[in-house]
């Protein structure tokens, strides 16, 4: 049994990546904790967890996660990952950190983005992109995991393998988003109030997300060169969920079943990669709960161009799930342990 | 006080329409109708209605009709529409339609888009276009007004004026537009059922809604050229509302500057259109109930591009608040009248 | 026309009557206030105001609003009402409360339920309940009217005209009350999170209620002799509205058509309380924004129990509709103005 | 591995069922049913299932399930289970029925609650009633299980402790019970169109529920006679969870202390009923998508009454879950097998 620990336990990654944790064949959840000054029975934030569970999750101690866990998750707040995540690299610890500090690899970025200096920069080279499905081989050998962040997931596996293919041209990417209020996290703040959220849709952050260099990143890495790409999130009035519906214009000569075949091959032998057939779009139903993520795409040749669409659950596939998925992936467990 | 009929009273675009015209100071409802076979009570389909109103929505008989209404609103569905408004147009009514029926130019669409030959073709010329902002003199002087589809009247108010400035380019429009369930009508299919809506989001009519052609010629009119676009709708989990998230190119040149004085100048004396100030962008909450349609934008210099929202009220703004809004056009009274 | 000054103007409860005035034909808005220290333009929080009204929402002042108020709507947090009624009421103002502060006749009630101490004991003995139905003729009258709390509107519109008749037992009643979340106010507190409200349901202040004083003052005086009451209130997934489901054993002898006589007698002139006919339930959606409150009923034989369901909309015959209302009755307008 | 058939597999508890013997380590799904006259995959009603899923559900045929199955579930409309579990008990099947065919011992209570005689009166002695906390010995040894309906669950679980050791009045029980939507089914009728839903909660078949004789058949046993209870059942604006609010007078003597330890003391060794501590009361999100029954409760000295509350999800400790926990104790599994 692998001896895990998750910093950050309270907050709704924490507690997804706690529950599925739980329940995995071959994890052991040694020590939980929280920024907060007292204990709180996992209970409290986990009302689902079995009925005789007594765990408790503890205010964090350093000394304490070294001793009991082999692996470390970090649910902490943007910034607040970096020395953390040094400080366990440096005890000889894998860590798994959910936030966005180790994603970028350039240092750069982190001012431009996020505001602020990043303080480890010499430990971003060293981080691998936890995106599952694209950087296997490296995942299986890394001692930093960088977590992809939620929006990023889904247009990513979506359309790295059509430019790898460049069956779409690369600076007409707009990615239309539409996500889930757990995504914002717990904070208390206006907008996700019950009345303002409710009946209402609208975007926000508009040109703004800091997810934007992470997409552009990846589908950089895939086209061979620098791209940009336009980006607009929305708030959905559900609780988890988020669908992206990205435009592009196909290459020259490019038709609906080269692309089908592109995608259906990339993703024929992964199991949490799901191509819709023909005429059939995804639906956020049919992949929350689930480490799923759903694919569908239609051509339209009035315009030239291509409508895909990528549907996860923001805190599985987005977050918690595709943690899990690479501990397997680094532990060597059967990749669908305890996530099916 | 002007005598009023509405056709199909009983749809979610009949009540609306209803519930406007109890309150406007110049109009009175004279006759609603149903292609049921018994009267219903009209408290019934509209439970707010005053206490003590004891109106009735009967079966459809064109002769009571033609007795009492000087103008007819046909809330019918599509393709039900063209022989009803050609009956009460040869009996010298005046017809707001709020079907497709009438709406597009070129008979030929009518096969392509709604799988229907029209029996009236002649009767497509004599039409006006009910976009209220834009054509308000010929609204003036109609008989046969076909009152604007639900999805094409944000984008057609937010594109029109950069269009006709040359401020876009016209072939890179996008439009990604979310809707309430209500757009749907009262249908019972499966698609609507609230275990299928709730909590989940997906988009539908992929590159084949009928809504498309609409858009399209009103935005080629205001190009000075033929365009194609592309339309994505998306069901949300909610009653009522459209957001429409439109992407376009920005001609050579242009500034944010530039596109906001356009749309501020355009819509300065309008009492129902509203641009948000710098930063802000529409709500669904903000427009429903109301017949406003909010507009709102970002230009984006990394990409070109712009990205430009509307928001309406589907059941008002996008069908019963712009046909009395026309009514009160065509027949002289305060364009705000019932409406605020 | 009458000049009406909002206190606490931002809330739910402020805004919602504001909406209202501003659309009344005999009210004019000539102040609003907040407690914040900027003035915020009234367009930031009633979105749907028409488009060209310039009203800003200004820091308090008690001088501000002596001069320009005629009747002053007090929208303040509970305890907070108390010095400024006074003040106002010295000024010779006309003082609509939509606090609880003056809704309890006994003074020590409220270091009960309130957890305060009344600090203007005798404003107790002046102020008229304000449940327009009831005490229509005292509130012509008043000075000081205490507008009715949100919970306590149904039941005891529902109640009391059965309990002067006799036709229930008064120690046997039992409310079972669902709200929508507005009616917790704005105040961001973990439990109106959109995730913690969102397909949830459940029971909170059980048994504690500060409304159960409040009901059972008003049901005592009904039955002519002291009664307690069960009352459970519970958070219910929607933005507004409030059915309370009321179990009650019939007295002897009682039959259904005498209390739906009884019930239809008491309301046949009321514009605003609706009797549901035999077999029809009231549905919260009938209710919303309007000012009606819908009742039914069915008895059942087998238990000897009536069921009695009073619906209104939290925010408007719960809170700022029913003081427009009061506001109408006692300055002599139409008791339906600027609420149809 | 124990062979399963599911009768009637499109249904929402039909669905649910699959989903939780699809991952049951003791069973194995041999045949999935449904009446339609085409097969169906069943990817299409449980998109979570996993990619590689082949399972088909086919036309019903009583040989195809005879032979393939040792139990057989039947999610079938009430009334037309009656004849299909004879047939398969005849063929030596163990038949666990999910309808409301086999729960009333009382042949006359079918023409009464369910307007339909019962054709086999004689199986009704032989069934079993499925509350698997409160049958467990019986259960071990049936060969017809007639499980619980959602609604009777959470209250049957509440009250018969209570009523076991008097501590409750029998005739005072009233029931407030508010369930989500999928406790409807997948009909389309008007009642659950979206619009129709979505911010709305009313009472429906209010004291007519056909749950009604079931719920007072498993009380009526537990308080040694017969007793009536008032039953109201109310539509929520969510998928799934069902909260009773249940009211009864306390017998004399009688404290909070007392019914503690009497629900502590009952459910100390089960798996998935859990008691709130004091002043905690259950929540639906607490049970979504568990087999869990949580009860709270309160005792109000004031009025002499204690209120309970009870807390369940509609389709899996209401109807799937509680149908595979008694696969569980009829096969000699663990009693949590599959259902954590």
């Amino acid at each position: 049994m692998l001896n895990c620990a998750v910093l950050g336990a309270t907050g709704y990654t924490g507690i997804e990546l706690t529950k599925l944790l739980l329940a995995h064949p071959d994890a052991r959840l040694s020590v939980l904790t929280t920024r907060q000054e007292k204990s709180i029975p996992l209970r409290e934030v986990l009302p689902s967890a079995p009925k005789n569970i007594s765990l408790e999750i503890v205010p964090y101690s350093f000394e304490e996660v070294r001793k009991k866990a082999d692996v470390v998750f970090l649910c902490l707040p943007h910034t607040e990952a970096m020395a953390t995540a040094d400080q366990f690299l440096n005890a000889g610890k894998v860590v798994i950190d959910l936030s966005a500090d180790f994603r970028l690899k350039a240092p750069k970025a982190y001012p431009e983005w996020y505001s602020v200096e990043h303080t480890f920069p010499e430990r971003l080279k060293q981080a691998v992109y936890g995106l599952s499905e694209m950087n296997r081989a490296k995942i299986k050998k890394a001692s930093l995991i960088a977590n992809p962040g939620c929006y990023p997931t889904g247009p990513s596996l979506a359309l790295i393998p059509l430019l790898k293919k460049k069956l779409i041209e690369p600076d007409s990417i707009v990615i239309n988003a539409a996500s889930g209020v757990s995504g914002a996290g717990k904070k208390l703040v206006a907008a996700i109030h019950y009345c303002e959220v409710n009946e209402n849709y609208n975007a926000y952050k508009v040109n703004k997300h800091q997810h934007i260099p992470e997409i552009e990143q990846s589908l950089s890495e895939a086209a061979g060169r620098a791209i940009t790409i336009t980006f607009v999130p929305h708030l959905l009035p559900i609780s988890r969920g988020i669908l992206a519906t990205i435009y592009a214009a196909t290459a020259p000569k490019v038709t609906e079943a080269m692309i089908r075949k592109t995608l259906e091959t990339a993703y024929a032998k992964e199991p949490f990669v799901r191509i819709k057939p023909e005429g059939q779009f995804p639906s956020l139903k049919d992949v929350q709960n689930t480490n799923y993520c759903d694919i569908g795409f239609s051509v339209d040749h009035r315009t030239g161009r291509v409508v895909i669409f990528s549907a996860i659950d923001n805190l599985i596939k987005g977050a918690a799930g595709q943690a899990v998925q690479n501990m397997n992936i680094r532990f060597g467990f059967p990749e669908e342990a305890g996530l099916l």
